[in-house]
């Protein structure tokens, strides 16, 4: 007895494939091979690969957003926000530089996923939320990833926090 | 009567060896025959094609410093600062991103030039002057090129600065 090909199991496999041949390599041939299924069943549910890259993309940043729980202290959700970004950077960096090139060429994806987090922080500060994320750049934008490693990157993060939001 | 072999025009050599090769494909061998000598002649003033990189690199850089006048007022810094990044991508793209492939390789030339920006800020505000430089990464940070040329890139930054440097 055979699973039915669902949409989920397609961009399971296509994580995996994309982690096993990097994102310049991997395609819908390969995906099909993993599932055991003609390239034609996967286009059925992803009429193009870059309709699948970008389902892959957004389940990904899905996942993270669900990982950050809310948090109704804007200084700690940003700090939480980067330290999740370092963290998923340290523990599978070959995943994260895969899912980096991803986002690179799905800008639409990638501006769908900024502007969750705006709205994320716009629901605790109001019209500070946008500026607040943008001076925050460097602590989670996934082109930083190099400094992140920075023994300082805690402590830089807070002294941006300190003139951005300042404590009473 | 041929020219003197200084560092200053093997450094123009590279520039332009850089600009028509691209940085992967460069090579020292390339600057030599630009110039019409050995490519030992070369080495005399730079031991390794890692050592002329280098100071390409650093030679550009400084040559960015000097457009940058001093302004006593950190906000209209921080913007013609970001001003002038986003003007040296715009008018020459291909030699932004050889550069920026460059800076990528050269960490140490990089933090050089990230001290200077903070020094130069340190002397208008102070302990603010690394948050402040920090804070506002997306605005002149090579790796947000394709950022800036969204039209709200210019109120984004004000908005940031507001909140950073808020005017009395």
């Amino acid at each position: 007895m055979t699973q039915p090909l669902t949409p989920e199991r397609i961009l399971e496999a296509a994580e995996e494939v994309l982690r096993r041949h990097g994102p310049q390599k991997a395609n819908v041939v390969d995906v099909a091979r993993a599932l055991g299924v003609s390239h034609g069943a996967v286009y059925r549910h992803f009429p193009s690969k870059q309709a699948l890259r970008e389902a892959v993309t957004r389940r990904w940043l899905h996942e993270f957003h669900a990982t950050l729980e809310p948090i109704d202290d804007p200084r700690e959700w940003i700090r939480t926000l980067s330290a999740a970004k370092r963290g998923t950077a340290r523990v599978d960096p070959e995943l994260f530089a895969t899912y980096q090139a991803l986002c690179d060429e799905q800008s639409a994806v990638v501006d769908e996923h900024v502007n969750w987090l705006i709205e994320q922080l716009e629901a605790m500060v109001g019209d500070k939320g946008r500026p607040l994320l943008q001076a925050t750049t460097r602590f989670h934008h996934p082109a930083h990833v190099h400094e992140w490693t920075d023994p300082e990157i805690e402590r830089d993060l807070d002294r941006i926090l300190d003139l951005v939001l300042p404590q009473n």
